[in-house]
């Protein structure tokens, strides 16, 4: 089950406070997608703005009454000990009580989804179905097949390819261009002290067991799950022991490698392949490492995150910014993640793109000039109180949520809303797309307030872009680590008269005393607080001399050396470390929801297959097809394909033969939304030909010369069909053979 | 010096006939430079026409009579060798003789091109100015700063950044999209067996040698070039050990590792920067490895080049062609190599980007449908028998090169063409851009015709793109490693009919006789060729049976196991193993030289950088800047910043203090091509505003609501400045200001 790989990541955080990729995902809700199956036809601009219409939800009904009455005592029970745990922690109980309480919280929490999920109708979503139709069209397939393949990486074909392009350049129009933001192309690989000081050396591992034979990897925590779900189906087991299975099973998230390890004695496990035995569970880096530079001295690592290249960089953006904050600073790259076992296909891969943005903001003021435009957008809002009380996610406005003090800040709730307004307008269904606040027992120590945009597949609700207000955690690892004050000067509202207490060395004294260790000395005296000054003056006055360490070594200073200087400064600046909020989004994942989300199948034709992609991100905007293979045609074809190029019309020619029904059937496969045919009356003057789109499957005619400003209007969303629909005169000719 | 490096490029091809990006440059012919230098304020568009029409060389002139007096014996002696050579060969003389004669006719060609160089008028480009342009507003600087920096590696600002990727958006347009070429994206993880079956882990390397106290490594060949040169300036050489110095050096990249450490024995080399000994000459291989999965089993590698995820896809790329020849692929992506020691700025890197085609072609018929659309295009040809005869590049139509053999067909000729296009496009100075024939010697036996588009820089003729003709070398790699056949069909002009000889075996008694091992046996009689059939059968005939071998066991064949059939097959198609034309782009090789080229000093104020960059490529598109901080402008500045946003127009708002032509001049130094200003004379209706353009400084005034529409239609190339200034009102108000 998928819930748990969450939750490692949940312990990871909690427990190791380390950034993670929010790299799982839930499911739970499943009964959300009753009430919107009947959406299914409304689709991109159309289908969001009906969405936020749409009073389903208004009275907070969002459900089947009998659901309802099945769920309610499961409900009833994880507000029971949400609210112990409230109490506990309001009474500030014993911290080993609260954590058995969130525990138990977090069973029923589980408990609660999971019926969620056995009650949803069932989706007619076929994935079998799907996932032939992208590796026969290669959308994208396993990397290395014909050398038997690696697992958890995949190439992307010229469709999938097509799509993921345009959906970057979406991306860096929507939030890069839009927003102004600065973008940044930073190195995959990466030396060690980087991520030493992160702390993903040290920490951002899963826990794995070795066949003692074999040597063959597995994660610890899926063997444990897969045995101890075999053995509660087992009908040898008694009730007691299925009792005590579920028990464990629903604290798997909370154990470290030493209680995996008591567990896989208990309970005998060995390799599920191959039977021997197997280690004791063990740390395992799920970071690439390599060696930079030929001596082998230079440790580094494929950077398995983009955000750190954007945090090392901050002192040029803060520059190039000229000095002034807020401001967002975006990556779009790859990362690379070395999992134990990946699967569940583009969902947890060894190497896939991000795309993040780190929006630098002064910590006294997480305002956002434009919040206002998109105060009124409604999503759906699971937040942790929601959570925590057992009920189910609401629709909600962004000012609402922000107003209530459900979204923390207007620049968090800006970016959900930025967030929201991007996965709809490249294709994500707006009905499976919520947003589900971390709880408090999720979060690392110093974020202050996370999201995640997870959309319901076939998986579950998968995490597709995390929103995180990250305080000032990364930049204050940086500059412990290289001493680098990553600081952003603010003006005062009034300047201000401070007491200063500073040490001034008598160089010459300090020189001859130290000699070669001078220097030392006095960066020491230059870097020492104001405390630190007193408390060397109080030493000098007391025991004439003060013993200060620099390096590990021990240098005693004589009252002459130095002199303590007193004095007011009017300052008209303070130093404010920058708070950071972090969308994050992960590619290959919004992209295989995207497919899921518009894959469909033609009514009584099981066999015709194809994807509802809005035509903006479209791999090929635009196919251009010959009514048959008459010669006569290839002029046409020639300069239309010629004028489409030249407009920057990404377009497919299929002359191969075969009728055009069976033509349009593989363009619709590969989610070609508009369709050119030149026929017969092509050829008389002036020239006209056909435009097919391809989901209302209706036709159009106009002249060949006004057809790549029609495709090129539609496909960037200047004009819409019904515009085009309303303006040339329809056509019923080849619709009739549509079906060949 | 550069040629060096180049060299061992060559050497690695020609004797270990693997395939290596040219990572190299080579410095020669600087004197092209003095002719062309008058031609430095055409630009773009217009330049390259100016350049198509210019008949400055068409009398095969190159340059100043003087300059090529001196150059008269150098040019003689290479001419003398290159005939030499070639008599050697058409004589099949002693293959170690042919050799001898290459060697002397490199050291000869290295002593011209050194002295072109030399007498190469000076280039007014100033190298550190700009490095210190491209730093101070980050367009790329080194990675990881505050950690110290690690070689190699660079990270691209927010200017850097659009710069790049404008330029991708461009590649994929001229080539992907204009050619239909299909895309595709793979993992940048690779196993260690692909690169076994290409030859890059037991070929792809450096020689390299160590400190023996400090481990610090070196190139072999730069540590013993830099000492060469350096004895040979030194003043108390004697002239026989200067010459004996120049021979060495001169041979420099013939040198295997065994002769190498000779030589550093016998000038007694230690490290040049702890005078420590040094080990002996070693291979160091350029990938870097890594291990993928958690058992490490599976030895990986970071791809060095893009070309083999194509390679290894090419069975489900002809399938998406639906089974027709030729098509090409194209990958836009990251590659690395762990050079020993980089250095040049982005000319030599760690991770760096790729653009890659691999254009398939059936090998009989390397014709290309719109080769007459380059025809025309006059191109610098640096043809290898140019220069084995001692000659300079000459500026010829690409029909015409093609017509006298000297591009050896026309689908290469088609793609040095598109090349030329984009590369001019993109703001390459076409008098600095020429394609160099790689020499006999030079290229790998594999390869029919291989050409580099080089770029004058101040690093000397850098390689940016190469266009080789590889035949069908990679795919035969593969499929003899995988034993997938990596082949396409062709249709016969006319069916043929052929003899068939097989062998059938009896299953039953080969079965019998076999057990277990009978399959093995069975696939071994389905893989003999004809001649091994025939001969199996003599066997039969004489001796009543025939032994095989098979996985190196023997089994003995009963003439009633086995029955031999003749018959005769009609053939509709043949198998060919395609051809492929690889033309393959360094993203920051080509960046950087667009910079270089494009880097000019205000007439009159040394202060005043700017750059030149063609609209189209441009970071950013134009600027926005409010003529002081009156807050009266504020509501049109921010009116005009969002329709900009909205056209999807990259700009900036620079409403900080100081002087507009304070602010201007900021703007032209990240090459910002357009900018508004927002004046007094704005907040009257109509608005207006005024519209300078960066290389003319020439300003024109109008509507407001018109200048997103005039900017984008600059930006894209669909109008140019100069219709621009014939349609609107001049405006001179603030260009007296500019200066400031």
């Amino acid at each position: 089950m998928a819930v748990k790989s969450l939750r490692i990541a949940v312990c990871l955080r909690q427990i190791f406070q380390v950034r993670t990729l929010r790299k799982q995902f839930i499911s739970t809700s499943a009964s959300l997608t009753k009430s919107w199956g009947s959406k299914k036809s409304l689709r991109g601009q159309k289908l969001w703005k009906t969405f936020q219409e749409s009073s389903v939800f208004s009275d907070g009904d969002m459900g089947d009454t009998n659901v309802d009455e099945v769920l309610a005592p499961l409900r009833a029970a994880v507000k029971e000990q949400g609210d112990l745990v409230r109490k506990l922690k309001e009474e500030k109980a014993d911290v080993n009580e609260v954590k058995k309480a969130v525990v138990v919280l977090k069973a029923r929490k589980k408990a609660l989804e999971d019926k969620e999920l056995a009650l949803a109708p069932k989706d007619d979503f076929d994935r079998i179905k799907m996932e032939d139709t992208l590796k026969r069209r290669f959308f994208y397939d396993q990397s290395f097949a014909i050398y038997g393949g690696v697992s958890g990486l995949y190439d992307f074909g010229p469709v999938g390819c097509a799509l993921k392009a345009n959906f970057i350049n979406m991306w860096r129009n929507h939030f890069i261009i839009e927003e102004g933001m600065l973008e940044v192309d930073c190195t995959m690989l990466t030396p060690a002290s980087v991520f030493k000081a992160s702390g993903h050396i040290e920490r951002f591992a899963d826990f794995m067991v070795k066949d003692l034979k074999t040597g063959e990897c597995f994660r610890a925590d899926h063997l444990l799950k897969a045995h101890l779900e075999k053995l509660i189906q087992d009908k040898k087991t008694t009730a007691d022991q299925r009792s005590e299975y579920t028990t464990v099973l629903s604290l798997l998230e909370t154990y470290g490698k030493e209680k995996l390890g008591e567990y896989f004695k208990t309970y005998g496990l060995k390799s599920p392949i191959t039977n021997n035995e197997l280690s004791a569970p063990m740390d395992f880096n799920l970071m690439f490492n390599t060696s930079i530079g030929p001596t082998g001295n230079v440790p580094g690592y494929l950077r398995p995150e983009t955000a750190q290249g954007i945090f090392v960089n901050f002192k040029r953006l803060l520059e190039f910014n000229q000095g002034r904050l807020p401001f967002a600073a975006a990556q779009i790259g790859n990362a690379f993640r070395n999992e134990i076992s990946p699967r569940s296909g583009l969902i947890r891969v060894r190497e896939f793109t991000m795309c993040e943005i780190e929006h630098f903001i002064d910590p006294d003021n997480k305002d956002h000039p434009k919040f206002s435009l998109v105060a009124d957008v409604k999503v759906l809002i699971f937040s942790a109180q929601d959570q925590v009380s057992g009920k189910s996610p609401s629709l909600m406005s962004l000012g609402d949520a922000v107003e209530k003090g459900i979204i923390a800040s207007r620049v968090t709730g800006y970016f959900l809303g930025r967030i929201y307004l991007f996965m709809t307008r490249v294709g994500v269904d707006p009905s499976k797309l919520r947003f589900r606040q971390h709880m408090d027992n999720e979060m690392a120590h110093y974020a202050q307030d996370c999201w995640d945009a997870e959309c319901k597949t076939s998986y579950g609700w998968v995490e597709c872009v995390g929103c995180a207000d990250r305080s000032c955690y990364d930049l204050n690892c940086h500059s412990k680590a290289t001493k680098v004050q990553l600081v952003a000067e603010k003006k005062l509202p009034e300047p201000k008269i401070i007491d200063v207490v500073e040490v001034i060395p008598q160089k010459g004294l300090v020189g001859k005393a130290f000699k070669k260790e001078a220097k030392l000395v006095m960066d020491h005296l230059a870097s020492l607080t104001e405390d630190q000054v007193v408390e060397m003056e109080k030493a000098m006055q007391e025991k004439s001399e003060s013993e200060i360490q620099v390096n590990g070594k021990s240098f005693t200073l004589k009252p002459d050396m130095v002199t303590v200087k007193r004095y007011q400064k009017t300052v008209h600046v303070e130093e404010i470390r920058p708070s950071v909020i972090e969308p994050s989004f992960g590619v290959g994942r919004i992209l295989y929801t995207i497919l899921e989300h518009n894959f469909k199948v033609r009514e009584g034709d099981e066999q015709r297959t194809y994807f509802t992609l809005p035509a903006i991100i479209a791999p090929y905007k635009c196919s251009v097809l010959p009514l048959s293979s008459n010669k006569d045609f290839d002029p046409l074809v020639q300069s239309l394909s010629k004028a489409l190029s030249d407009a920057n019309i990404s377009h497919k020619v299929d002359s191969s033969s075969g009728s055009i029904g069976r033509r349009y059937a593989r363009t619709d496969e590969i989610a070609i939304p508009f369709g050119i045919t030149v026929d017969f009356d092509s050829l008389k003057e002036p020239h006209t030909a056909t435009l097919r789109e391809r989901d209302s499957l209706k036709q159009i005619r106009a002249q060949v010369d006004e057809l790549p400003i029609i495709v090129s209007d539609l496909s960037n969303g200047k004009i819409l069909w019904s515009d085009v629909l309303k303006r040339y005169p329809s056509f019923e000719g080849q619709e009739s053979t549509a079906g060949q």
